[in-house]
């Protein structure tokens, strides 16, 4: 992309300045642009699963920062292991889809990951399909989550979650990607 | 959903702490919760627009804080109308669409809302259709702005996509929503 380069503006290499360091998040600016950073540099997985009943797993739970109840994939914060980072978002999909869902994966395939707000936050979202389900355990996250696991057969996950936004969900559009990958066959086959 | 409300932790009715006002955005605590919040609290709008020609509109542009060129669908901030929120929605949409790619929309259909990263932020994102395109400018944004369009047929649009991260630049997920968005017909009628 050299004969792009042009194309970045000079506060690109402005030097950062750290605005507030928080527990979790740290809020920059670089130049004339403001952002957050998540002090977790290993970025987010969300995990396409589907049982062996052709049933989508999503789950449900209350996000504090929106104030509301959420339909997600099953989800999940990535260890910041040096030098591991697609073996870093592959066994995180694998340990927070059994805690989440208690459904067990043989398999994980990477699929895509790209930014989740490029103008305002650093953050990355990795999707991975998770491969060969069997249930192994109840779900429902570790003793600070109270998350309810929805099986939705595949032919109507997006109808399904259309009708739990106008019941108030709050409802990513990631999923829709989810659902796009599941569709066009991502990530089906072992790397 | 009144009887999940025991689910809702207790810190979700704690006080709000700023921890750092910025320009743009505001780093945000309540309870053990940190999570940011554009001063801007219109959100921001994605525009699923296609071409007489069946061909699928993207924009390509370098984003300071993940310090990468992505490839995005046309999409903006929107302006805090208070009781206009959906028009506010709808002419923001028409609005960024002519000044990022040139081509003027004769209708705009609301198609979904949500959340981009309902962990850390409160950033909400409305994907809207754009309907009845004619070309009527160069597009490329306003002075701030350096953008490239991209016209790309429907049919190629996800494997384009794929061939563009594979080239090195960053591809927001939710782009493949908007992908599921079009094949599913969703906003393709007027309300």
């Amino acid at each position: 992309m050299d004969s792009t380069d042009r194309r970045i503006p000079a506060d690109a290499n402005a030097p950062v300045q750290t605005l507030h360091a928080g527990r979790w998040l740290s809020l920059r600016q670089r130049g004339r642009w403001e952002y957050v950073e998540r002090n977790n540099p290993g970025g987010a997985v969300i995990i396409v699963a589907v049982t062996p009943e052709d049933r989508v797993l999503f789950v449900e739970q209350y996000r504090v920062p929106i104030r509301q109840f959420t339909i997600e994939m099953p989800a999940g914060l990535i260890g910041d292991v040096a030098g591991q980072e697609q073996e870093g978002v592959l066994l995180a999909a694998q340990r927070e889809l059994e805690e989440e869902t208690g459904w067990r994966c043989g398999r994980v395939t990477f699929v895509h990951a790209g930014p989740s707000s490029s103008g305002m936050s650093t953050e990355n979202i990795a999707f991975v399909r998770a491969l060969d389900l069997v249930k192994v355990g109840p779900g429902g996250g570790d003793e600070t989550e109270n998350i309810v696991v929805h099986e939705v057969p595949h032919n109507e996950a997006g109808a399904w979650l259309f009708a739990r936004a106008a019941e108030g969900y709050s409802i990513d559009p990631k999923l829709f990607a989810g659902l796009w990958f599941l569709e066009h066959g991502l990530g089906d086959q072992a790397e």
